[in-house]
């Protein structure tokens, strides 16, 4: 079953097309992790925060890309993101047309 | 700019397919909201934790949404639910897959 993944943490820029530069190779190895169906990139530049929405295939995948990337943040010195599992409920959200498929 | 909203709250049920018989006329209505691209209906029953994952075509449509959301939920006894606006950097977003378009 689909597994959502929020990140959301502090966060003192880049933000915008400055992020593109500084993390598009990034983006690309992430394109790449197991088990991801994909991840939105989400920041709110007045509120100082950053951080992403993914979908997973499953728990399992989720779990491993969560302890990889918290660890890759506190490398930017980002120490204590906030972050949230939750399952889909799919029938409810194929009429809404939500993207899980 | 598309506009990403979370919504999470305490919630103490029904989850799961119980959910979608008591919300499946409230999901009908939800898709033909104003602006709204979609929603993914997110729920966690362990930890007792339901939500949605939306996004919105802009922040006026979001914001409307979510005053309009919030009261309702108020009236299933949910009063303060943890609710985030974020945009979305629609290049990286487009390296990892995210359903923006």
């Amino acid at each position: 079953m689909a597994v959502l993944v929020q990140f959301e943490f502090p966060f003192e820029g880049p933000f915008g097309a400055e992020l593109v530069q500084a993390a598009r190779e990034l983006a690309a190895s992430i394109a790449q992790e197991p088990g991801l169906k994909w991840k939105i990139w989400i920041e709110n530049e007045p509120a100082r925060q950053s951080g992403g929405t993914y979908l997973f295939e499953d728990r399992a995948s989720a779990e491993a890309y969560v302890k990889k990337h918290s660890a890759r943040l506190s490398q930017f010195g980002v120490t204590h993101p906030r972050v949230s599992f939750f399952d889909v409920n799919e029938e409810l959200t194929r009429i809404t047309r939500g993207p899980v498929d």
